[in-house]
This record gives structure tokens, C-alpha cells and sequence, in this order.
């Protein structure tokens, strides 16, 4: 285990915080909110004062850097910057307690979105655009921006693979451009044109600036931190349509935008998984429409806030046009299997994610098929091409991991006593880093109620599945830092 | 696919299925229910013309026989004896519905003991013993059974095999005496030693003989139809005590048994699963226990009830001693964890199963190996014994199956619009064939509640479950109807 060259990174990624964390103490500054001011200097003072003997402790290091690192400086890096992301909130007093506070930040940084917050427009200016913008930061990952500001750090392709693995939301990482860097650097160009291009939209829309920045911000990561404490209710119709939209293309895997840029049209409409994951909203959205006609009246109004909970729940975002908690089961249980499904693989969303949900099915007709016919061999495969058997083995994985993880945490915050549908659907909401769930957690709810203990599992939860499980559980398994 | 032997199989199966009716008939006549012996006997008679003529027509059939016919002869031959065995409580009129019948049926012969009946105490008694009887045919699998008296049927090992590899509960089947006919023997005969003491125990307990036989029925085939509204909460504590211990003996993988019998005690206790079994439940019972007792006062109390309740989920029998739908979040969330868990495989018990539970555990953790150090080559082991791939593969396709056949069938029945607590443990219930479930289909609750297509995906669901999922998805594959 090469813990020199995990510090050095974590104090790295310490460092590059404090750097985001300018703009918002700007703001401050510019709004003359005095206590957040005072807040965020004391953070950077706290964050210097422990990143700077980090890094000079560990700057010498050896170039070794396995799998375990890999996992571990990825894990230890959302666990730090979310940490020190906590501390504004709690030092200038406006999320008084830490835990409370750590909850906001890793839902922030995760893209979850779930809140503690009762009265989000009473925040400081500063704080409101430090949540938003943890959410923008934490849709492509913190090491993908490690990637591309720090080359000096590249040691070669194992280094970045290993990152790369951990940190990639999706079971496959080797679409775009094969070199690493360079595929980071495209990446990070496309979230952020399409950030500005939202931007854009909604200020034609009326939005004063800087809402129009934090709301961008919070659908670009598809993290779902709204200004306003009806969440999207209270917006137009067009900046409503806007966002739905947006939402929507941020949960799209980003290399077909690639490939768009290419002009390879063609062979993004062939993709299965962006066929899964246009068909399956198109069709649930009708669905929904069909079953809450009766509460909006107009068909335009129905569709409208149809297709906008859709696309927030299934891209994982969580901003709310409507109290879906309300409507009736069906359309309920419906968000509930959009909630699972998630959005497609290499897009900021969260879930199970589309492309995995194809595997799955594909290895379970695989399975099948085996059962009649033992002695044939049969590949599964996407796309028109195979799958590797260690791909197919490892979304299998995968899933045992997501169901046992759901149903432990779901037995841990049982303690606290609410019902079946809150407890399930708010570690549903946290573990799929979407935000509001059903029932005490519906979209005009809060988490402020649950005990310290389940804010600690759901934090877990959140970071668990922004980091696609693996890296997070590597970090309690012995066999990783044993190894020499 | 060799339609004619399929056909042969049935009609053989509806046979012994109608030998299997005669006590009934004669209890009804014992004690003079007219209306239940004229609807015995019209079951009697449209069997006679339905399997008669079939098996004229399919007894020369081709010997070949291979995975397609094995599973689905047993998928239809469940399909077949529920929709005769529903036949008498609908021509009787007391249950009008023919598809409520065929719930009930259903519930009786997967051992899940779901019931639409309010009221099972005004049923007539030659009803009451055939709806008991169920649960006990329902124990050992029908095929088991057919294997046994049928001998002439058994076409090899490929026939018996196949059969055995869709029939018997859990993921392994090669532990008891290789000869499949022998080990169908040695299996039938521990059931029915172990059913005929359960009997004389709850007659020790003052129980009359109609209704500890009944009772004994219910218990070892783990499925729960009681005989009283109130299900075990007006019974003695010993005879609680008698049943919970049953319930938890029929929860054993039977293998065990034999090995005791054999002398073999050392092998048993190191057996993994049933370390796991019998750890899982302590546990829980003590965690309910610490959870429960300002309910109950005294400890012996608190831990009878717990221990009751524990072995009557765990083993998927679903009788109750107390509401446990009115404990606390945390005890009910344990229980909805047991549901899932289930008994050991090769018992009569539903669920998941620890053996699979375990084989999933420790395939994750070889995953996580793997994904630290992809070279090395590492072996599932359960019992010190390498798992073949095949079995840890087929484990996970089980998992992801399960997954998604819970998940949509909670969404069918959402259209009824009860809460996701009910929904999600009726299907819960229904696919680990347990019986009751939480809030409105709680163990002093039914299921009559549901519409007529929800009963119909409840049906599908402990049909699935009983058999294992697979034989049932088989049915749907074009695959399996395609192939020479």
C-alpha cells in the first residue's frame, strides 16, 4: 500500500477544493454576508493548515500505484472534500450541526440533492451557490478534473486506468478516445458548453443570473439542489420544459455527444442503451400522463409535469414540479423503478444505470438459454459486440452488492421508525443519488428528521453509489491494505 | 419438445392427484357436508374426463427427454394440480371466485399460505383438511413424490435429473445418496417421520386429532394455512412452543437430517449453511426480543413470541402468535429481512435461501479480490469444497431474476393503490411464499382485497418462487418451445 502517494493526492484534491471555493467566498463578499465570509476563510485556513504538511510530507513517493490506491485515493477523496466542504455550512452557523452539515455537503457532492433544509431561500447567497456548485463539481468527478489540471500527477496508464475505474460512472469506460487525458479534457468540454448553453436558456427565461447559475449548475450534475423551497413549482412553464430537457441530456452517456460532434449520427441512434433509455422514459411518462389526467386537468399541464418528474427522477436529479407523492401508486411506483433503473452509464446520473440494466437482462436470457442447452457457448453482447465474461461477472456483482447494501441500510434506519415506504424510498433516493423519495421523504419533505446514526448510513449510501459501491466497500475489505 | 410425454406426465400427476383428494371426501362425508362432498365429487369427475382421455392420447411417447421437457413438465404440472385442487372450493361455494379458489389453491400447494379468507373457521372440514393437505403436498414438490410411486416413469438419470434440477429447493442438489429414486425415498421419509411426531406432539399438547394433524400439515410443508382466524395466537404456549420448533426442524436442509441419522454429527455443525440458519435466527430473535418486550412484560413472553415469529418467516410458514405488523419499524424491518432470506435449501422452505445467500456473499467478496488483483485465479468454497462457476453463476442470474420479478410485480399491483408497504411485502410475501405480509395484508389481514390481475401476478409470484424461478420463465422463452 503506497500511503505516500494516497496523501499526496488527497492533499492534491484539498487544494483544488479551496480553489472552488473562491467564487462562493466572492460572492459572499459581494452580498456582505459577513458570517459566511468568516466561515469560509476559517475553512481555507483549517484546509491549508492540514493539505500543506500533507503534501510535504508525502511529496516523496514512490511511482507504484495499483488497483487498491486507485480504489482507496477515490474513496478517501470524496470523504475529505466533502468533510472540508462541510465546514462553511457549520462554521457560519446556518446547518449548525456537523453531521447535518456533512449530509448537505456529501448529497451536494454526490449529486444526490437530498436536503436537511426546511427553508433553503433563507441560506447566504454564498452558501446557496457553494451547494449548488458542489453538485456541479461532484457530476464529473472529482478526479476527472485531477486529471485534467494536474498532468503532472499522470504516472502513466496504470495511474489513470485505475482512477478511471473507480471513478467512471458505468460499467464501461472504453468508448471515447483512448488516451485518458485527453478523453478527461473532452468530457470536462462537453459539461461545460452544455452548463453555459443552460445557462443561456434560462436567463432567456427571465432567471436573474445567479439563480440561472446554481440552477444549471444543479441540473448539469444532475444533483438536484434547488434555490426555492417548492423546488420547481413555483417557475414557468418554459423555464420548467428547460430544465426537463437539460436534465434529461445530462443523463445521456456522454460519448454519444462525442460522437455527435463527429457527426456519427447514425451510430448514436443504434445504441441500445440510449434506445433503453429514451424508450423507457418516453413510455413511462405516457404511462404517468394517462394516471394523473384527472388531477391537472389540461393534457399540456399533465404532460408537462409528467415528463418533468420523470426526467428529474430517472436522470436522478430530484427537482420537483409537482408533490409526486401525491399522485396515485402506480405513478409512484413507477419514479420508484426509474429510481433503480437510473440514468445511462458515462453521464452524470446515478442508478443501477441503463447499461448495466441491459446486461443484466441479457445475462439473464443468456442464463436461461445455458440451462436448455448446457454445452453451448454463448456470448452476451451490446452493441453488436461481446461482452467480456469478467464485464458480464462484475455487473452481476454489482447488483448482489446494490441489493445487500439497500436492504442493511434499510434495516439500520428502521430504528428509526418510520414507515416501510419513507425508509425504503429514502435510501432508494440517497443510494441512487436522486434526492427526495416518497412519504416523509416526498419532494416537499426534508431528511432533518432522521437520527444521527441513519444520516450517517445514508451519507454512506450516497457516497457508496456515486462511487459505484467497489471503491467504498474496498476501503472496509482487509485483503486491500494488506497487500503489499 | 416432446409434447406426448409432457402430456403423460400430467395426466399421471392429475391422477395422483385425485387419489390424493379421497380423505377429503371421506372427512366431508364423515361428517355429513353434503354440498362439500357433491363438489369432491365433481372435481373428481372432470379430472377423470380431462387426464383420462390425455393420457390415451400421450402414452406412447418418444423416450427423449431432455432440460425444455423437465422443467416445463413441472411448471404445468404445479399449474395443473392448483387449478383441479381449486376446483372444490369453488364448486362448494365457499369460495364463490373461481380465481379467489385459485389463490387459495395456489398459496396451499407453494406452501405460502396466503389466504383470501376471512373467516377460516366457518370453511367445512373435508375443505379445511384439503387446504391443510396442500401445504404439505405442496412440501416435498409433486414431483418428488411422482418420482417415488411412479417408478416406471423414471427414464434414466437424464429424466430424473432434469426433473430434480427443477424441483428440489436450492441451488445444490448432489449432497444426499446419488440415486436419485433412493434419495426421493429417503426424502419423503424423513418428511412424514418428522410430520407423524409433529402430530403426536400437539396431541400431547391436548390438540384433537383433526386439528393437530391439520396443523402438523401446515408446519411441515413451512406453509402456514392455520385452522383458527387468529392463526397460533389463542393456542397454549406449548403448543407455540411445539410449533415453533417444527417450523424451524422443516426450515433444516434435509440432508442434514440424513446425515444425522447416518451418525454423522461433527459434519452437520460444521455445515456453513446451517451455521448461518440457525445464527441468522438467534440473532434476530434476540434483537426482536430487546425491540418487543415493553409489549409483552415478562421475557418468557417476549421471547416466545419472538422466537415464534422469527421461525414462522424465516422458514417461510407464515403463521403468527401476535400482530407483528404493530410492532416497531425496526423488528418488522428484521422479519421483511427474513422473507428475503428464507430457509436452507433442500428443506421445504421458500426464499432466497442462506445456501444462495452465502454463495452470493462469498462471490462478492471474490469479486472485490478480483478487482484488487485480476490475475490471481480464486474459487468459490462453501464447506471447504470448490464451487463449480456454474453454480455461483447461476446464483446471480437468480438474484438479478428475483430482483426484477419483484420489482415488477410491485408495480402491477400498485395500480390498486394501497401503500408501498403493502405492495412491497405482499409480493414479498407471495414470492418467498411465506403468507402474511405487513399493513393491509398483515398476519390478522387477507388478500381478497386485491384486484382480480393483481391476484393473478400475486399467483404467478409464488409460483415462481416455489419453483425456483426459472421452470416458470421457461414457460415464456421461445427458446425452450423452438428447439427439435
Amino acid at each position: 500500500m503506497n500511503i505516500r502517494m494516497i496523501g499526496r493526492i488527497l492533499s492534491q484534491i484539498i487544494g483544488i477544493e479551496a480553489v472552488f471555493l473562491l467564487p462562493a467566498l466572492g460572492i459572499s463578499l459581494g452580498y456582505g454576508e459577513l458570517h459566511t465570509v468568516r466561515a469560509f476563510l476559517l475553512t481555507l485556513a483549517i484546509m491549508a493548515v492540514i493539505a500543506g504538511p500533507l503534501f510535504l510530507i508525502c511529496r516523496k513517493s514512490s511511482r507504484q500505484f495499483g488497483a487498491s490506491e486507485g480504489m482507496i485515493s477515490v474513496s478517501l477523496g470524496w470523504i475529505s472534500i466533502s468533510i472540508f466542504g462541510a465546514l462553511p455550512f457549520c462554521l457560519s452557523g446556518e446547518i449548525p450541526g456537523f453531521i447535518d452539515a456533512l449530509f448537505e455537503t456529501v448529497s451536494g457532492f454526490t449529486t444526490t440533492g437530498s436536503s436537511v433544509l426546511a427553508d433553503v431561500e433563507s441560506l447566504s447567497k454564498g452558501l446557496l451557490y457553494w451547494r449548488s456548485f458542489s453538485n456541479w463539481l461532484g457530476g464529473m468527478g472529482v478526479l476527472v478534473f485531477l486529471l485534467a489540471i494536474a498532468p503532472t500527477d499522470s504516472q502513466g496508464s496504470g495511474f489513470t486506468m485505475h482512477l478511471l475505474r473507480a471513478e467512471s460512472p458505468g460499467p464501461d469506460v472504453g468508448k471515447l478516445v483512448p488516451r485518458m487525458k485527453k478523453t478527461a479534457v473532452i468530457l470536462y468540454l462537453i459539461y461545460i458548453v452544455l452548463t453555459i448553453v443552460n445557462v443561456i436558456f434560462l436567463l432567456c427565461g427571465g432567471m436573474p443570473p445567479l439563480d440561472a447559475i446554481c440552477t444549471a449548475f444543479s441540473t448539469a450534475g444532475t444533483g438536484g439542489f434547488g434555490i426555492k423551497n417548492d423546488s420547481f413549482a413555483s417557475f414557468t412553464p418554459y423555464i420548467q420544459n428547460v430544465t426537463a430537457v437539460f436534465m434529461f441530456l445530462f443523463g445521456v452517456n456522454f460519448s454519444c455527444f462525442y460522437l455527435l460532434l463527429l457527426g456519427n449520427i447514425k451510430e448514436v441512434f443504434k445504441d441500445e442503451e440510449l434506445r433503453l433509455y429514451i424508450g423507457l422514459a418516453l413510455g413511462v411518462i405516457v404511462l404517468i400522463a394517462l394516471n394523473i389526467h384527472h388531477l391537472y386537468g389540461s393534457w399540456a399541464d399533465t404532460f408537462r409535469h409528467s415528463a418533468f418528474q420523470v426526467s428529474s427522477i430517472m436522470t436522478t436529479t430530484g427537482f420537483a414540479t409537482a408533490d409526486f407523492d401525491l399522485w396515485p401508486m402506480l405513478p409512484k411506483g413507477l419514479l420508484m423503478l426509474l429510481m433503480i433503473v437510473g440514468a445511462c452509464a458515462g453521464s452524470t446520473g446515478g442508478g443501477l444505470k441503463c447499461a448495466r440494466l441491459l446486461l443484466l437482462f441479457k445475462s439473464l436470457r443468456r442464463n436461461i438459454h445455458k440451462l436448455l442447452n448446457p454445452k453451448k457457448v454463448q456470448v452476451v453482447r451490446i452493441n453488436g459486440r461481446a461482452v467480456s465474461e469478467t464485464v458480464v461477472d462484475h455487473a452481476n456483482a454489482y447488483l448482489a452488492a446494490y441489493v445487500i447494501i439497500i436492504i442493511l441500510s434499510f434495516l439500520v434506519i428502521s430504528v428509526d421508525g418510520q414507515t416501510i415506504g419513507t425508509n425504503l424510498s429514502a435510501v432508494l433516493a440517497c443510494f441512487n443519488n436522486i434526492g427526495p423519495g416518497m412519504e416523509a421523504v416526498g419532494p416537499t419533505c426534508n431528511f432533518s428528521f432522521f437520527s444521527p446514526l441513519s444520516k450517517l448510513v445514508l451519507i454512506f449510501d450516497m457516497l457508496a453509489g456515486r462511487l459505484e459501491i467497489f471503491p467504498i466497500l474496498i476501503l472496509f475489505s482487509s485483503y486491500s491494505w494488506k497487500r503489499k
